[in-house]
């Protein structure tokens, strides 16, 4: 990669894969996405990692934009035909979506890590930035809730997050480390932006992963955060309900001051409509706050978003 | 399954599975199928079985009739997929073919056996008779030719079967046993009948596996095989090459010749096309020829050969 610069990433799933198509369209190759890990689950006996290929899709522009994850225009006939044979079939994987799927859990059966198989797919699909698995380890995220213990994808999207959430476990190898490049790229870069992503779901296991948040703290870059919560909402899933249970302010103030004990924030990207939160957050937390459109409800958004991210954080060096 | 009468059918792939669901609708129940397992391969990391599906498919009535294999209509987009990754994808699997083969590779993986896994399939899709693969154990087929050693389906389906074959080695378990079943339908049935399948490449792997060859010749079964060879020309794959290399007569009297010499045939079904060899069968193996068209391009003609082949063993009885 030489000694360009460097913008790295840290994304989880539908929000992440979206500011990283925005960022991707502007930085090419200068952009690292790390990758949440901690929803890959084994379903059918593949092993799926839903946020990585919700990256994929999104910079290689095969993704279903507006759903989120898999592959546009893609069918469901497998699916189906599980469904047919009795299996439970509320985990949908598209039929080209499959192959994905298929081909990563051949090449981890064949003792590849997960960082290669990620790097050889991508490189299929013709993107040319790093997508990095946060870890080649696995990691097994369990949601104890009111109805009892479940999967992360039993929760998420059998029981589309509604049961009550009273504790998550992420367990972890104890030989775990960062997937190679994710400690160097947090090093080097620039700017590390964290994405619109659950912050508890999806990027506190990627600072949980080892070495990672050290390496984030103690990184020369601008470290700027994109609000997932808007108006109080989280924009998808249910980053909002858990922060409330999890004692913090549903609020782009509450990510904000969760990222800034963690790390030390310089910038936070809020949207419009909390514009009112902006004071408060540069006062309490002593963030710079950026408030734009943070919607990213076309490519032409998320890029316009990804520039102006980018412009507020070279503007903090 | 109580005492009922009972046709067992020794068979291979796309012949074996017409035949079989001839059978099936004039036996209903009363039919018990013993499915080669010789080609079964990790295919994509997924355990395929071929034979096994193609007369499942055959019997529920979702196949591929003309094809011979595969789900009638399927689409083959994850495979397509597969490609677009770089991966080689010759072995084309359908995507509705593919929940089977996701469902049986979870299910053994889970540490069911392979004729559990095929039986709740047979029931899922509707068939009230058994099908049984010749074991549970793995069975591996390796292909020696002129250009080198090759799995089955390597040489079957990559290479068309086209390379000259020196030899072929059926890797088995030491401690392997036929299916559960296996033995009991052979030795209690009224009249076995071997398939028009590959008699070196489908029927003699059933027939070696550990305790069949002893059931099939101490059975007061009739025996009855229906040649594969019409016209000294196999009707699909390459028995009448291998018949040859492996210094058989490529004829329905060598089909006969080689069963009459393993378990001793009562009755043989020939073609039309052979009718001049009815008399050198009967007069020289001492097995009674039935003359008859074979060719079951359609359901229609499977059933009248059915009820042809059914009439004629129980003449012999």
């Amino acid at each position: 990669m030489g000694e360009a610069a460097l913008i790295a990433l840290l994304s989880g799933g539908v929000g992440g894969s979206r500011l990283a198509a925005g960022l991707y369209e502007l930085l090419g190759e200068e952009l690292v996405v790390i990758v949440n890990t901690a929803d890959d689950e084994v379903v059918y006996g593949l092993h799926i990692s839903p946020d990585v290929d919700t990256v994929l899709y999104a910079l290689s522009g095969i993704g279903d934009w507006e759903r989120g994850w898999g592959i546009a225009g893609d069918t469901f006939r497998c699916n189906e035909a599980l469904g047919r044979l009795g299996r439970e079939n509320w985990f949908r994987i598209g039929d080209a979506d499959l192959a994905t799927n298929l081909l990563r859990t051949e090449l981890l059966s064949s003792g590849m890590r997960l960082s290669d198989v990620t790097e050889l797919i991508a490189r299929k699909l013709g993107i040319r930035c790093r997508v990095i698995p946060m870890t080649d380890s696995r990691v097994k995220t369990t949601v104890f809730t009111s109805e009892g213990p479940m999967s992360f994808q039993e929760y998420f999207v059998k029981r589309r997050a509604e049961p009550e959430v009273l504790r998550i476990t992420v367990e972890r190898s104890p030989d775990e480390e960062a997937a190679p490049g994710v400690i160097e790229a947090l090093s080097r870069s620039e700017a590390v932006i964290v994405a619109p992503s659950n912050p508890i779901l999806s990027v506190r296991p990627i600072l949980e992963t080892r070495g990672v948040l050290d390496a984030v703290r103690s990184s020369g870059a601008v470290k700027v955060a994109v609000s997932p919560i808007v108006g109080g909402r989280a924009l998808r899933g249910p980053a909002d309900k858990l922060m409330k249970a999890f004692g913090m302010e549903p609020s782009a103030y509450g990510v904000a001051k969760y990222y800034s004990e963690l790390f030390g924030l310089d910038g936070m990207v809020i949207d419009r409509v909390d514009a009112d939160l902006a004071r408060r957050i540069e006062s309490e937390l002593d963030v710079k706050v950026l408030v734009t459109d943070t919607l990213m409800t076309d490519r032409t958004r998320a890029v316009r978003l990804a520039s102006e991210v980018l412009r507020f954080a070279r503007s903090l060096r």
